[in-house]
């Protein structure tokens, strides 16, 4: 870590300590030993500033409880790996889990009728409301994770033994929410250009039906994949879930957040987004969204009564559990979501410079791209069997001498020692940082003689 | 907000304004432009820290993201919050989250075979048989709240229509584990003292098998409830389910991470436990630990296959949706858990303190405790109908005056307004600070003119 860096975290640990003093004494303020030992830590903070604005002085602190070494991939390096990119904190964020981390710190102003998007300060209630209209829906949760999102729909629609479509590129999530369920997945084929299609799905709904004599009871299909991140036919498919009156789930875990989703126009029934991969968020959070016709039976508040106190918890939804991310996960998603709102305007940005690195990657002599290309994501999976793992074959280090190369010019996220197929992902970095990162593949292609095209 | 405590944010903020310089220069270093924006922050942060020191200044920060307000609630007061109390981050835990709040941080060396709990780096596999360990049991997982703990064991045995035992003070997301299964709540009542013992239990199991033909499937009692947080006959409840053969889920979330848990003892199961409730973590977060006899069936993997693609995810466990808390949440669990071990030992001196505090509240006038008393715990139901209600029935802010009492004196974290029956939780207050609220109390007390025997 280079001594600016170290530094930094250096004098964030030291505020905390800070905070430790405020938070052991009385509301009436410091006696004598507090004031000395806050004399004291102010005295070593200003050592510590003094040094990050030289650039100076050895580390005095390389460990978090004792055990947990100092995370500083997003600072010190340039960080491509295919999951981390769009879930990466705004600054914002980080402030937000800096005042909100604590526990239950949603809950200081909670009231009747108890219930997380109902409270409004801070602002849940309107921001449960800005959610629905981002992705143009009628309601939005916040959830644990796109995963239970997909719980929550399964849980809701499917029974034993029930067809639900997917894609023959689903994620395991889906696999797992369906047969938590007690569901079995249908996977809609690809065409040859690795797409889900419209048709494919209608084909497959029709095998479906003519092979168990029931129709699938959902379509489940993700925009963007997670290994090619390819665009999938989703309104098509939207509109031939509608035709069977089949409900439609939209799996924006690689969209909602990054580029404009709009799940009316799309057809969806089901919205279901990722705040830690997507929405810049503490991991697990996500968003279930969905249209009025969908509400009252997945957001179905609780039925049970107590035999014999004959309690009712009325407004607590069954799928939900009740509340859901009741601290820092959803100030994280809250803090955000400004310039995650802002920021996927910018899509086109976005994928332009996917392009252009991969297409510098593409000049790489027998490098290859395996994802649809041109790009319309910034996830791609690519193949360097012609290029980059030709050095691996003989070098000691193996496939890890790329990584060596790589994270010794300050990038990381590769798969380590993988130097035949995998997935990186440019999400969020800006122009100098694309055009570094293209340089860097160059110049490691260039030492191992690999050929360039100029 | 104090100057003081005021000022440490704004420096925190600060900080990681500049680490936001660091994430979107390049890995060589800053250009001039970022060179300078680093000196300017660098001297706004050097004013921050001479007036925190001093406790003079303005405040140069009120929102994050334009809308939330910085949360001061631990530094400033001192916080008897029912359920905030021991979810309070440690300063650790503090320290982590600013490390690992981005999105994914826990995934930076996920290998083969690809599942959280077997993370080596940071020592995620280490930290699950920890848990395990402090509990007593075999095998621990992490989930996102008790609730998804209670969630994953319904799910895996309650069939539609089957039996649960509760207590007749369950928590609500007892209940809706169970409805989310299909399953049916059966209530075991209280004795004259608001305790669930297990002669009740073993007689409600009776008259379920006669009501309905069948015994119920799993038995789920706190072992502190939420009401009036009084100790239920754990053990003895354990021992009767067994009796029956039935399995015992022992819902500790007021006690795993508070005071020492010994699942084999009690004879559970299931142990489950609230990281943000009891465990100073982030929410949502939590433990689900269970015996050998039972993970094979509640951490079942999936045997879900592609249908086409014949895609299998085989290591990925059903009731959890594979991975469960990738990133803040699980690490603010693992840098505040050496602290949290440490702390249940010293939970005796907890409870003392909120006797010490529930005895004085006793010496005013009129006030009752409607918990088990003497305090085995520091969550407590009190009354205050014949001494601060009396006031607030003429008081022109009526229950609200009381609030505003406590809070000038810098306690928060009452029900605002409630002066009849409430609840507060001292944990976590040291002497000092247990003191000071004694005082305050009867400091408003005398200041009413209600009666206080000294």
């Amino acid at each position: 870590m280079t001594a600016r860096i170290q530094k930094t975290f250096e004098a964030l640990f030291q505020l905390e300590e800070l905070r430790g003093l405020f938070r052991a004494s009385l509301p009436t303020g410091f006696d004598a030993g507090e004031e000395e030992e806050f004399r004291k830590r102010i005295a070593e903070l200003k050592q510590i500033v003094a040094d990050l604005e030289a650039g100076t002085g050895n580390p005095r602190v390389t460990k978090i409880a004792g055990t947990l070494d100092i995370r500083c991939r997003e600072e010190e390096y340039i960080n491509i790996h295919p999951i981390q990119a769009a879930g990466r904190l705004t600054t914002e964020a980080r402030k937000a889990i800096i005042a909100y981390g604590d526990g239950y710190s949603t809950c200081d102003a909670c009231r009747k009728p108890f219930r997380l998007d109902k409270i409004s300060k801070p602002g849940i209630a309107d921001f449960h409301a800005d959610l629905a209209k981002f992705v143009n829906m009628d309601h939005a949760r916040v959830v644990p994770g796109a995963r239970r999102g997909f719980q929550a729909v399964t849980g809701t629609l499917v029974g034993r033994g029930d067809s639900v479509i997917v894609s023959a590129l689903a994620h395991y999530t889906e696999f797992l929410a369906v047969e938590n369920a007690g569901g079995v997945v249908k996977e809609v084929p690809l065409n040859d250009k690795n797409i889900v299609t419209a048709d494919a799905t209608a084909q497959k709904i029709e095998a479906v039906k003519a092979e168990t004599g029931k129709l699938p009871v959902l379509v489940m299909i993700d925009h963007f994949d997670y290994q090619f991140a390819n665009e999938h036919e989703i309104a098509g498919i939207g509109k031939v879930a509608h035709q069977y009156d089949i409900p439609f789930l939209y799996n924006g875990a690689y969209t909602v957040g990054v580029m404009p989703v709009d799940g009316k126009k799309i057809g969806a029934d089901f919205v279901v987004g990722s705040g830690h991969k997507s929405m810049a968020s503490v991991a697990p959070s996500g968003v279930l969204a969905m249209t009025d016709e969908y509400a009252p039976e997945a957001l179905r508040t609780t039925a049970m009564v107590g035999d014999l106190t004959k309690r009712k918890f009325g407004i607590k939804e069954v799928e939900l559990l009740g509340c859901t991310l009741m601290g820092g996960t959803l100030l994280s998603m809250m803090a955000s979501f400004p310039a995650v709102k802002a920021r996927t305007l910018a899509w086109g940005d976005e994928v332009r410079r996917s392009n252009f690195f991969i297409d510098r990657l593409l000049k790489i002599s027998g490098s290859k791209v395996l994802s649809e290309y041109p790009r319309k994501h910034t996830l791609t999976k690519v193949d360097t069997t012609g290029s980059f793992d030709t050095v691996a074959k003989t070098h000691k280090r193996k496939g890890f001498y790329f990584s060596d190369e790589l994270s010794s010019r300050g990038i990381v996220g590769e798969f380590a020692g993988a130097t035949r197929t995998w997935k990186l992902n440019t999400y969020g970095l800006n122009e100098r940082q694309i055009q570094y990162l293209a340089d860097v593949f160059t110049e490691i292609a260039e030492k191992y003689q690999i050929p360039v095209m100029r």
